[in-house]
């Protein structure tokens, strides 16, 4: 830890396809103070995730794109080193989008304070605990609405939130089907998590594969991939299915534009119902997630599995195991020490 | 009429791309005679809708396809000629999926008695009054939500459903933008209907001219047509848009398999709602539109316009109308005349 310097990567520029490394900027600063009402954060553990693609790009999103030159952004937890805030003392621990940085200034609204003692693993608030929990949380029971006995399917099943969107509906009784990229996830997501099926897509025949394991069609699908995938789902789906829309990763690195699902008129035909969402929608009602999803941790039924990646260093080149399949679960970057 | 014959449109073949009159068969039969529970009715008017193109085609859908030989699936209007069922009365005025046929034997469950004596023109019962209004009814309303102050599109917006979308539109108090296929349906909408702006779709540059006459953004767009309509919408969406899908006319001549929006990724980013849907879903609370309607009929808020093409000989070439932009509301075939 070089105490006195503030390690940054900022955004160089926009990528075209995929994400290069050199696509960012490293930059030393000096460490800010906090003025007053502000907080000075150590940041320990930084989140990658495939919405980083978006942010980088000037396509139409849902926030703002990163701009060239700023820091990239990034969910971060951190603890507080030195605090003008009375709502924050040395040492909590918080969460925020503190960016890809040693070192961050916040206000008290962008953090939130973790509960200590910690009753889980620090990195658990950057799975099941974080965004990435209420996302599987919000999308899968407040869009898909899975009643004990339907089908559910998940694309992108053994990432961050398909994994939990695959267990969550294992207890709400479901018949849960993923779909993922290897044989090894394909064991992992059997017999670690409990589903009840799962397609490898890189050499499954997708339709009769579904046709196969969700013998009484699919009533919930979701979506973090879109192309191909959605297209083979829509062949497959019962009346009054729904969609909830997390993701389409499949996209994000596209040059040119992106046709929709060829079996769009599907939709129309099985009344399907298709929403996007993302989970800052949903942010009133966090607490929630995080009450069921924590109870579910301690009596077991929820597994979570992370890939931490030490050195701030190594976030260019560690982002891009999002988007060639070789990660699986919660993709994290270590930039310091736990306190 | 010739009393002693049934003469009836069967489906001869599956249309490849556009109908053709080939693919109608003409047959005359004997008139079918009632068994105990049976009705006979001699049927008036026959609906024609883009919805057939669908049920000629064996591609999947939300009804069983016309059997090739079958009589033609249709909506009529008709009267009952004899009754062997103590609910049904000769001289009773009914609707039903009756058939391209003069004659048809129905049981009662398949029959809805219209109102006796009339309040309004027969052919109401063909509009406004028919499945057609509960359409624009529930998609609009049960699916679009829209607020007064908020931006309404249709699609064939001079056609049978979006003309009744667009002024329900109206009375709810939204503004509301139509989009059809002449510079004569686009002044119909404006001077007749009451619409706030109207796009040929045929000569505006659509992305531009949305954003110009959907100056604060679109927050329901009901849509009948799919492809490149929808995909311009997208780029018009404002946050949490809700999008009824009611169909695709613009699909279901295609005969190879048709990319979905390309814009589909603005569904995530926006969060909108897509839902499709078919008017049976509603059937239980058709009394409810059916007396809102009735009501904004009588007090002149809801104009319908209607094309009735004389003699059941002619609907094979009448079809075809409803995909070459040549009509205008809906599209009626009179096979008899009324009592």
């Amino acid at each position: 830890m070089q105490k006195l310097i503030n390690r940054q990567w900022r955004l160089a520029s926009r990528p075209v396809g995929e994400i290069k490394e050199s696509d960012f900027e490293y930059r030393e600063e000096p460490i800010p103070s906090p003025k007053d009402g502000e907080i000075l954060v150590r940041n320990i553990y930084l989140s990658l995730d495939p919405t980083h693609r978006i942010w980088m790009s000037d396509r139409p999103q849902y926030m703002p794109p990163i701009g060239i030159g700023e820091v990239m952004r990034g969910l971060v937890i951190g603890v507080v080193e030195d605090s003008k805030n009375l709502k924050f003392q040395p040492g909590d621990l918080v969460s925020g989008a503190l960016g890809w940085q040693n070192y961050a200034i916040a206000s008290s609204g962008n953090l939130i304070k973790l509960p200590q003692p910690l009753a889980v693993p620090l990195t658990a608030f950057m799975g099941p605990l974080s965004f990435i929990g209420c996302t599987a949380y919000f999308g899968l029971l407040d869009i898909g609405k899975p009643q004990a006995g339907e089908t559910v399917v998940v694309s992108a099943a053994s990432g961050a939130v398909g994994s939990l969107v695959g267990q969550i509906a294992k207890i709400k009784g479901c018949r849960v089907v993923g779909i993922t990229g290897s044989e090894e996830k394909c064991q992992w997501l059997l017999e670690e998590l409990g589903f009840d099926a799962a397609i490898n897509y890189k050499t499954a025949d997708l339709i009769p594969a579904l046709a196969k394991f969700c013998p009484h069609g699919i009533d919930v699908y979701f979506e973090n991939v879109g192309g191909a995938i959605l297209d083979a789902v829509l062949t497959q789906v019962n009346l009054n299915a729904r969609i909830p829309l997390c993701g389409l990763i499949s996209t994000y690195n596209a040059e040119e534009a992106v046709p929709g699902p060829y079996n769009f008129s599907q939709i129309l035909m099985k009344r399907v119902l298709v929403q996007g969402f993302i989970v800052n929608d949903y942010v009133s009602q966090w607490d929630v997630a995080f009450r069921d999803i924590g109870q579910w941790l301690q009596e077991g039924k929820i597994k979570y599995t992370q890939e931490i990646v030490p050195g701030l260093e190594n976030a260019p080149q560690a982002i891009l195991k999002l988007f060639d399949g070789r990660k699986m679960g919660k993709l994290i970057i270590q930039i310091s020490d736990e306190p």
